[in-house]
This record gives C-alpha cells, structure tokens and sequence, in this order.
C-alpha cells in the first residue's frame, strides 16, 4: 500500500477519515480536535488530511455535512411530516456520531461563528420551512421553530442526556404526544405514526 | 493587594473567577478551557485558582452551579409553571455566560461521563419532577421529560443556533403557544403567561 495509492484506495480513505472525524468532533467538538487525532483514529499520516480535504475546517464541514433531513423528509403525506421528522431526529441510529445527535458535534463547535451560521442555515433550510409552509394563520414562522425546537431538545436529552423516560422511549411511546403537539402548534390535524402503506418501511 | 489577602478580598477575587470562569466554559466547553486562560481572564496568579478551586474540575463544577431554577421555579401558582420556567430558561438574561444559555458550557463538555450524569440530575431534579407532578394520567414522567425538551429546545434555538423567529420573539410572543403545548402535554389547563399579582414582577 505504499507508494501512489489507486483512486480506489483514495477513496476508502477519505471515507474513513471522515467516519474517525465525525466522531472526534461529535465527541470533542471543534478546538478540542486536532487533525493528527483524526488521522491517528484512522491509522494514516496526518498529511493525507490536508491532501484529501485542504483544512480542518473543510474537514468538519464535510464530516457534519451528511446531517439528517433533506428530501426524504418531504416525501409522504404532509399529515404525517413531524412523525418523519420525529423518527429521523430522535430514533436514527446515531453510532457513527458516537450515539449522540450530530447537532451536538456543531453546537460544541458552535463558539465560532460560522458553525453557528451553518447550524442556522441547515435548520432553518429543513426542519423550519417544511414546517412553515404547514402552518394554518399568523405566525406560521415562529410555530415552525417552536416545533423544531421540540425535536431538537428531545434529541438532546434523549441522546445525550439520557433523561430515564426519554431514553426509553420508542416512537411509538412518542406518538399520541408527537399528534397533540404538531396538531397544536401547526393549528391542523397531524398525525403522530408514520403510515407504512406504499411499501414504506416503518421501522424506528 | 500583596501578601496574605483579607478574606474580603478573596471573596471578591472568588467571585471574579467564577465570573471568567462561566464565560470560558459556556463559549469553549471544558477540555478547550484551561485554568490559566481563566487565571489570566480575571487578572489573577493560576495558582490561586487552585488555591481556591482545588482543580479545574472542581471549578467548572461551581461555575456553572447557578443554573436557573431551584425553588423560585416552585414558588406561585402552578398552572402559570411552564409559563415561569419559559421566563427562566428562554427569557432570562445570560449576559454573565456570553449571551448564551448555561446549559451550552454543560453541553459542550458533556463528551465526558460525570457532567452528563449532572446535567441529567440537574434537569430531572428541577424541571422534569416540578412537571411530573402536575401532569395528569399515564406516562407522567414522558410528558414532564417532553415538554422540558422543548423548552430546552427553545433556549438552544433562541440563544446559541439564533433561528429568526424565536430570536425576535418576546415572552408574550410565545404565551398562546406555551398555553396549548403545556396544556396539551399536561393534560390540564395551563396558562401561558406569569400573573402579576401578590407583587410579583413581570419584566422579562
């Protein structure tokens, strides 16, 4: 493995060096990284790093740019969106960030004003204009970030936290709430389940 | 101020450094914080931080003790308690921890064991058991955890991530909505602002 990697090879590492580094920052956050951590948890030199990925920075925007959300979330019936967003939020599988919630690793990173600004941006990009658009009458912006804000403190004290209810809780668990809460604050009727009708998959 | 300083004075110089000490630990989180970054913060020697403190641990542990809550929180009517502890942790004033909520420092730190552990008794001690017991019927500990996580969710997205709506908003802003998430989780009427009756004040 010497020498001139393949492009192939090139590529495996680069992967892995974004799984090691998700992890150190998700644990550490930013300042507490440094770039030889990251490259001694993948076993490779440090110089590979800034070879693949040009700087830090670069490398923890990267490594916390496969975040949840995105399209996924807008597909299925709208009724059923803060169920979608709950399971994506709360019950993902969060072993690649460590078990904890990848907001996480930005909000410890989040003294510097440009994560900041990204964390604003992805979560307003998502969660808050999906929600918006949802909405019935006046205010519709603020009940959207009132409703993100529910999933992002539940994620918070379930994955990181570990409040004993929250963290044994299953979606279902979560239901009846999620369909109050939405129903409430978006001033229509939502649903609290994912349906799992048009082959969807249901599980958590 | 040489020599062996009067008890008074090391008060003061105690004080300071809790001061510094909150602002280093809520923007960069524990690991990223040192005792001589603190020492030099407040004008004074390291050494009297151990002096004082014992270690930084021992430091961070008393920096960020006066989290709100505590029995204020229990005091006045109790359908208005999720409209106080609103006030508290979203309204509050957080200029001493850089405009940030306290329990930012906590959670930029909480890679590690113990001050998850606190952060957890902290949360459970005073939010979650003051609405445990008002929440009516089943799964009164889920309800009471949910409905903490949204005003922790609140004060992260308002304070730290800056999403519009909720950094624009007013206490009286979000009172119709604190009335129908609290009511909703709680399962019994509760009022989405403080009263200010019996002399209470109503600044936010």
């Amino acid at each position: 493995m010497q020498g001139k990697p393949s492009p192939h090879a090139g590529s495996a590492t680069r992967a892995r060096l974004l799984e090691t580094a998700r992890l150190r920052f998700a644990r550490e956050g930013y300042d507490a990284t440094s770039v030889r951590d990251v490259a001694r948890d993948a076993g490779v030199d440090a110089t590979l790093i800034f070879r693949y990925f040009g700087s830090k920075k670069q490398l923890f925007d990267e490594a916390t740019a496969t975040a949840p959300g995105g399209p996924d979330l807008l597909a299925g019936p709208p009724e059923e969106l803060v169920a979608r967003m709950a399971r994506e939020v709360v019950f993902h599988d969060w072993s690649t960030y460590g078990g904890e919630h990848p907001l996480l690793a930005m909000l410890r990173s989040s003294a510097h004003d440009d994560t900041r600004q990204r964390i604003r941006e992805e979560v307003c990009a998502t969660y808050v204009r999906a929600l918006e658009d949802l909405a019935e009458g006046a205010d519709a912006g603020l009940r959207a970030e009132l409703l993100s804000a529910w999933l992002v403190g539940i994620g918070i004290l379930r994955s990181v936290v570990g409040t004993p209810a929250l963290a044994a809780a299953e979606a279902a668990d979560l239901a009846p709430y999620v369909e109050t809460v939405a129903s409430g604050l978006l001033g229509r009727p939502m649903s609290g389940e994912v349906s799992t009708q048009n082959g969807e998959s249901s599980g958590t």
